[in-house]
């Protein structure tokens, strides 16, 4: 890329946007990944997507020196065609938003080149190319939260897949969530016990909490018994059943983190690739999560990849916006032109377009 | 590749060698993949590497007209570093194979370039440049027999892994195979219920059997229950003994094969490739094993991939030859020349090589 790239402040930096169910989050991103201004406002998702679309631009122009970036990249929840820019898919978050022509119609309000992807791949490439994987050939990205998904980069590139999908990693058959109903719809799949949602769920079910309990709440009991844990084993003014409970939330956190170590492990002795990196808001939960999930991980190793460790994402939320900013420096460049013409898999098409 | 290749035969035909730890086989593979000639001999393996190798070049001696052929491409048991065709690991079927240095010892033998990689790569290779995933660029390939192994195509490449360990399909974690002892000493991975003798052992289990029973006694009597429900449900001249042991045959081919289908599916929905290639002796013994494979698959599939099945391999045996050979086809060229020299990762080294 360097050859073509002009040594001016418009060719180095670009515009991300990170688009969600409730708010909408757009930020200039300078060539090393610095974010140089960011802007936030709140996502009119039940006025449907030309209100969406319109948000976007809106936030967008609200960041200063915008129309001298090189372009934008937009990061949105659903399958979205990398090629094109179009949304695929999307669940009720967007009402609406499949079939959305997010490169053309961006580029139609901005005047800027556009490219668009799925959310889990923009953070996978945020941190391919700024964070825990930068310079590794083929690397596993995870990202586990409400869902678990992510990106996979083998020969330095990102794999889209056949049909956009490629990285979910939620929807595999493992032994520990046998019988536990997924969010597609099946069963036994990885997302059903260590996502957010399913930790949370299965720590109420074990203490029979007549409210429902979030991820949070899992994550600060396992906290205090991990303190309690290191201080002697006994909590300062902690009840029995605050005890109890306690190693119930380190428990529920373990057998997630063992169930994601376990399959990661059986996705590395596939694949041998170069690093793991983790991120999302489970990954935040700290020791209770990563030292299960490290030994598990570890202890399901072939001899060929037996010393990788899985690490955390380094860019935290920022990842959202400077991922999708990254998506204009892929190779061969796909974006969508402010005339509407995508230039799908044509090397260097509109790098240098107004 | 076209641009540079002399239009000769020496330039289109490729020598092929398929190392076990019983027999060498080698041939003469013209650039459609036709195998013109082809040899084998006995794999002198108890009196160690170096005779191994003797044999090697002698059996491509044998092939009429072997030094017109641009190069020599070998495929063997055990890991194999593709950049400099050295043994990285290997079993006790080939004594001492480790450390071999493959590529080089070949190459001043034979005169000629060699390339070497482990032979579920080959067959991985095999299937992607002449058989049933010609085209794709996305593709997995599953060799289902002694042990489940394959290779892994993404962006048009054959995948190797940092550790040259990509495709070992084996040693995912799967919850049919939960308590089951692998080969790699670990337990509960797919390698332990959907192997042949795997299939075999449980057979033993089920039925108590005194002696040991393989794969292909398994199939036969899968085989006759499949006859016996097709005529009607009544077996001819079929004990009440025989009539058990053949719906237990089909049960513990549909267990593996279940298995199988869905640790595939949950990679295809992480991958969601084009293309998903079986073979290996498993996957030959037909309806026994495809029908549970297919439904199990077919039912784990997200919304986007959800309508791709798996297909079988076209080449057959033949793979391993012929497959050995199109390594030499890779981008970019890798294989060690006849003086011994190494160039890794470098574009069109060594097809112009004497």
């Amino acid at each position: 890329m360097t050859g073509r790239v002009r040594a001016s402040w418009e060719a180095r930096t670009r515009v991300g946007a990170d688009v969600g169910g409730t708010k909408i989050a757009v930020g200039l991103v300078a060539e090393d990944g610095t974010l140089l201004a960011s802007a936030v406002r709140p996502t009119p998702a039940a006025q449907g997507p030309v209100a969406v679309l319109d948000a976007i631009a809106q936030a967008v122009r609200e960041l200063p020196g915008y129309e001298r970036a090189s372009g934008l990249g937009v990061g949105t929840g659903g399958v979205v065609n990398r090629d094109d820019g179009t949304v695929v898919s999307a669940n009720d978050l967007l009402p609406g938003w499949a079939g959305t022509r997010l490169g053309e119609e961006l580029a139609a309000r901005l005047g800027m080149p556009v490219a668009a992807d799925n959310d889990a791949n923009v953070f996978a490439l945020a941190e391919q190319v700024h964070g825990a994987g930068a310079g590794c050939t083929t690397a596993l990205y995870v990202s586990v939260g409400t869902g678990i998904g992510g990106g996979i980069v083998t020969g330095g590139r990102l794999l889209r897949g056949e049909h956009w999908t490629a990285g979910e990693f939620g929807h595999i058959a493992v032994p520990e969530a046998a019988g536990r109903p997924c969010n597609c719809g099946r069963s036994g799949h990885l997302e059903a016990i260590a996502s957010g949602p399913a930790i949370a769920a299965r720590f109420a079910e074990r203490t029979g909490a007549a409210h429902p309990v979030d991820l949070r709440h899992v994550a600060a009991l396992a906290g205090e018994a991990a303190e309690g844990a290191q201080a002697g084993g006994g909590g300062q003014g902690g009840s029995r059943q605050g005890e109890e409970e306690s190693a119930t939330a380190r428990e529920v956190l373990a057998q997630g983190a063992g169930a994601l170590g376990r399959a990661l492990a059986g996705l590395v002795n596939t694949l041998d690739p170069e690093r793991v990196v983790i991120g999302g808001g489970v990954a935040s939960v700290g020791a209770p999560f990563w030292r299960p999930l490290t030994e598990a991980f570890a202890a399901e190793l072939l001899p060929g990849p037996s010393r990788l460790r899985p690490v955390p994402a380094a860019l935290g939320p920022r990842a959202a916006v400077v991922g999708a900013a990254a998506l204009l420096r892929e190779e061969p460049a796909r974006a969508t032109g402010p005339g509407g013409t995508a230039h799908p898999r044509t090397p260097s098409s509109t790098k240098d377009a107004p």
